[in-house]
């Protein structure tokens, strides 16, 4: 990456989801330079024994964990404890920037799991602090190391966590979590870097392929196109139009009409 | 336990501590059954390769996690997984009730550790988790098959966690959890009994003699009595002057003076 003539440079952790790829093609779109973190599954990937691989850009491996529009992916073992993958990320991007900073980390990496305290409860919160909170964590540790001052960390929140979730109480604490633990880091003292503007994305329901395949005869006026918070993730990354530090951004959409409120 | 002349049934988790210890005492002062859950320090007990130990009443065995005012303790190995935890704690639980059922599950477990995301963050992440998190959900477990249609399940935020939390992070974003959680556990198809009132303790400073230890030229006027919140606790369980299911209970103490705020 050195001496290249991008824009920016940033992390899209959950690279290859619906909002994932979406940040992905869009960073690129403003010619950044961007790695994508995303989950290891040994199916799917050939390289036998791999925990950690970095995979420069390639155009001939296309698989559900790698994103070709990428420069790099970085595949992660999530059956690893938690300080292991933090130590492989740390070394992985440690050199792969090779001195260089980003400008933006962005987290939309996250699980979805339905029910209440009577459905496998306790292993469903397990499940969900791994797939939420986990990424979240790892990202602001990447971002504590090699965000520039001035920098952006995005996470993933839920506006329906804002209130109570008896539908999905394990999703709905962790999701919850994640919005206090954006206005901690929003504070100067959090020991992100100088000047970095954390904020935290609370959508309701996207506008993805996958939903619209799951939920066939679902009124999609009120469901949210990705690519309008992708094209607002970038800006922000840019430094344009910037909502306080700490903020939580809701998307709201209505009649096919997105609108944000900020708390 | 059967066949007494108790007038209500309990447990306390986390019955040692200055708030668990405070409810034991007054539970019993109002003539209830009470069960203490404390963590098993295998450096105090004498049992060997015992993981999880029911002790009835036994005035001769004093320890830091014995309460020797509760009718029974049981010990908990926390080295072990959640789920190996709420097995035994079934297992222990629903023999000791023998079809019997409890009045109130009081959670006052938890621990605290300062420190922002450079004070080996991602570790006391795990550790708010376990110690916050884990005791939380396994009291919901038990009063999910052990509490009575309108008993009472208590649960123990803080009401830093309210707002951001940038000294305390991994405190603070488990803390919240439990707010939402309680807000979870408060709707009618949040899988608890049916009648279930779940609340959720904020304090801010408790007076315990540990933390007069702690902070000797502290101003103790802001310190919220132990009793002022027992009091409430037992109150509540009993059926009276109850708050709203799901409410968080704020206490705010000035010139030794508590309010407390329902949100």
């Amino acid at each position: 990456m050195a001496g290249s003539n991008y824009n920016g440079y940033c992390l899209v952790y959950g690279g290859v989801g619906a909002l994932g790829s979406g940040c992905v093609s869009q960073f690129k779109a403003a010619n950044w330079w961007v790695v994508s973190v995303e989950v290891w599954k040994p199916t799917v990937e050939p390289d036998e024994g791999a925990t950690l691989i970095v995979l420069h850009k390639h155009k001939d491996i296309v698989s559900q964990t790698v994103n070709v529009e990428a420069d790099v992916n970085i595949l992660i073992d999530t059956s690893k404890s938690i300080q292991n993958q933090e130590s492989e990320l740390h070394e992985a991007i440690g050199s792969l920037l090779d001195g260089s900073l980003l400008d933006a980390v962005v987290c939309v990496a996250g699980g979805y799991i339905q029910g209440n305290i009577n459905s496998d409860f306790v292993e469903s919160c397990e499940r969900m602090w791994v797939q939420n909170m986990w990424p979240s964590l790892l990202a602001t540790q990447i971002a504590s190391k090699y965000l520039k001052a001035g920098g952006m960390l995005c996470l993933t929140g839920a506006k329906a966590a804002l209130a109570s979730t008896p539908h999905a109480i394990a999703y709905g604490f962790c999701k919850s979590a994640i919005h206090q633990f954006t206005k901690s880091l929003g504070h100067p003292v959090s020991g992100l870097p100088k000047d970095t503007l954390t904020v935290c994305l609370l959508p309701v329901t996207l506008d993805t392929v996958m939903n619209r395949q799951m939920m066939p005869n679902a009124d999609v006026s009120g469901w949210t196109p990705t690519k309008y918070i992708t094209e607002l993730v970038v800006k922000w990354a840019r430094g344009e139009d910037r909502p306080a530090n700490g903020s939580l951004v809701q998307f709201v959409t209505q009649n096919f009409n997105t609108d944000i409120t900020i708390l």
